[in-house]
């Protein structure tokens, strides 16, 4: 994409607004505008790194069997006086009366409709397990929302509900998400952190939230450090096989949000391994049984065809709050720092003479080169002065930077600069696509 | 995708509730649920056409040059006062009330947002033209929704607003749109032919609406044949070139729709040209000038410094509502028929004899093989009767199926038929996935 004919408005001045990094350098560099208090209209820049995280949510939904649907965002307040949860919810459910006077509300979460489809649609414990995902816009009306995405009204979230005949197979369904989660926010650069929680309102007794550290953190978690060093990605995972042992290494050193601490617990580990940080919620599973299928009257029919009542679970991933989770564990003086797998564009061509014609070919040349390979590139051939690009690309976050001057012309190399890293190396114009792709 | 594994739950009655061929076809074959009045579920099946349907869309918008963004789906009262079009709406602008008492809606459309989002972030000429569209949610709140996704309550648009200095530009900006649209359709095997069209409460004065010709459309249409055998697809594009020629063509043959029908015009054509039909509105295109830009003040500095009232066009195709318009288009008394662009598999594998060992040894190397070569296959393995698996896949419409019973195995090969055409043929198993590849 070219700069100058990109919709991109960076801003140099932190807005006021903004109390937290990731707000503030998603409002600087273009990502996100404020329409209402707490909701977002996501801008070009923004929606790539929106779609790279949707993608990469998707691509370990599938692999672990989870079969994606999309359920509407408007549902009827009947649904929610199935289950009983219409008249707890409090004042978050955004409650609307549509013109024929029928009370309906915006979802905050889908338990209910995701069980009355299942339970129209399947009828036999041959049919089970299920496990069905959707990543779907939500709405819960914060009553002082704020710090941009991470707490906004109106947000997008992946939630996955599962079927199960009995409450092994419910472990089985939860064990796949606890390794599908770990393996998620591993492939986008975060090391986020399982941990036993509270299961709040979904109700259930079993359940963890996965947690990412950064300084930034909006709640203080507590942790084996051995928890930090592990990486799910070195290990070959067969969601068809038993994946209790995976889950049990992960369980097995202590880690804890505030609320579920247990400080005698914590100081039996020796004092160089514990770590006690700052966190931010990403994900969060449950597993509930009969909560919702049991008033719903969820049934199969079991082998020998009595009625069971179906045991869930449901999971959930905040895919627009993980742009800010994201920047708030992976950014510096200069702007964001972006993951590879989730930038906007892996890589920008800085033009720093773009009134010198060889200068203006060469980059040209990059360009179409590396588009020619499928690498995402921003070229910034804005007839503005280098500080101005050198300044605004940092903050934009691109993994690498190719600069190219009338000196670097002249040599035929461009200087090569790793944002991550800030280191800068010169690599002549032929190698600057090999090392990229 | 293995059946038995699969959330697929078909009908095999037609639903009393569904009037017109799409809705029937489309509850039967498991692609949708109504969760409310107008308002569906996608269950995965349906929702792979929904996001086939959604990829060709942006990919054609991409290639006009048009950028995609992401604004939420409530919108405050206040935008819509700007324009002066809050009271104008009239009861299909589902209205909502926040816990803080501020007015809010669900968004119909977004000419007021994104003129906003343009006005903070572009100041001049020189940043112009800009296309910026995107694909999200939209809800109107029909008195008598109906016809399942065709006229539903909360259904996926494909809204896009353009940006140019002058006249001149808008119409540049409105001829990529006429002919990214005439692109969009035909990729999705549909003949979508532009009609002149009133502008209704958008406002303007240039309109098309693209019209898809359907024996079950819900409009009656008016237009010379010649408009039915054109190609666009056979022709080579170039956005940055001048598309009037090619607008010219499209539009100087006779074409409207009933409430802009000229009889007198229509007769002029000889009587063998004159095609008079049914059709379904799929896209609608509006040049508007500064009916927006002047109440909300989008200007921008021109070359002298002056001040610009920007011009304006939006643009919408109905991407949930296309799932219907291609089932109109393309379905005969056993089902529906994909077009290969849309279709949710490609192929499918249906398995005659599954407690046979060798003819499911065969199904499930022929369904690897596919896979391997990312061919979108669904293997129907369960274990029923063949009659009952040869109607479930003709409802299902994939393209091709591939029949396996204990004689094709014996002799070494499949059944292989074309959904379209009915034709069956013998095809060596070796020789499936060629033929599909």
């Amino acid at each position: 994409m070219r700069m100058s004919q990109y919709f991109l408005p960076t801003m140099k001045e932190n807005p006021a607004e903004a109390q937290i990094v990731s707000h503030r350098l998603m409002l600087r560099a273009g990502l996100v505008r404020q329409t209402s208090a707490g909701i977002y209209a996501w801008l070009p820049l923004g929606f790539r790194v929106l779609k790279n995280i949707e993608r990469i949510v998707r691509e370990e939904q599938d692999a672990s069997g989870a079969q994606e649907v999309l359920m509407p965002t408007i549902q009827s307040a009947e649904l929610w006086r199935e289950s009983g949860r219409y008249d707890d919810y409090g004042e978050e459910m955004l409650r609307i009366k549509d013109r024929q006077g029928r009370e309906m509300l915006y979802g905050p979460t889908n338990e209910e409709m995701i069980t009355v489809l299942f339970r129209d649609g399947v009828k036999s414990y041959r049919d089970l397990p299920r496990n069905l995902y959707h990543i779907q816009w939500k709405f819960r009306d914060e009553v002082r929302p704020r710090f941009g995405v991470m707490r906004g009204r109106e947000f997008l979230m992946k939630d996955n509900y599962s079927f199960d005949i009995d409450k092994a197979g419910a472990i089985r369904s939860y064990n796949k998400m606890f390794v599908a989660y770990l393996r998620t926010f591993a492939r986008m650069g975060l090391k986020a952190i399982p941990m036993r929680a509270d299961t709040g309102p979904i109700g259930g007794d079993l359940s963890h939230e996965f947690i990412v550290l950064a300084d930034t953190g909006e709640s203080a978690v507590f942790c084996h450090k051995g928890l930090v060093d592990k990486d799910i990605l070195a290990r070959k995972i067969d969601y068809s096989g038993d994946l209790q042992p995976v889950v049990d290494e992960w369980t097995s050193l202590y880690a804890a949000t505030d609320e579920m601490h247990d400080k005698a617990a914590f100081e039996k580990i020796p004092e160089g391994e514990r770590l006690a940080a700052r966190g931010i919620e990403v994900g969060h599973i449950f597993y509930f049984g009969t909560k919702y299928s049991t008033p719903m009257n969820a049934v199969v029919a079991g082998p020998k065809g009595e009625q069971v009542t179906v045991e869930m679970g449901s999971y959930g991933i905040g895919v627009s709050r993980l742009v800010g989770g994201i920047i708030e564990a992976s950014h510096d003086e200069a702007g964001i720092v972006w993951p590879e797998s989730v930038a906007p564009f892996k890589v920008a061509i800085l033009n720093l003479k773009p009134d010198d014609g060889a200068v203006s070919a060469t980059c040209g040349k990059l360009y179409d080169a590396l588009r020619a390979k499928k690498i995402e590139v921003l070229h910034d051939d804005r007839d503005i002065r280098p500080g101005g690009k050198f300044a605004d690309m940092d903050l934009i976050g691109t993994p690498w930077q190719v600069i190219v001057g009338p000196k670097g012309v002249a040599a035929g190399k461009a200087e090569f600069k790793n944002r991550k890293t800030g280191v800068r190396e010169e690599v002549p114009f032929d190698q600057v696509v090999s090392r990229l792709a």
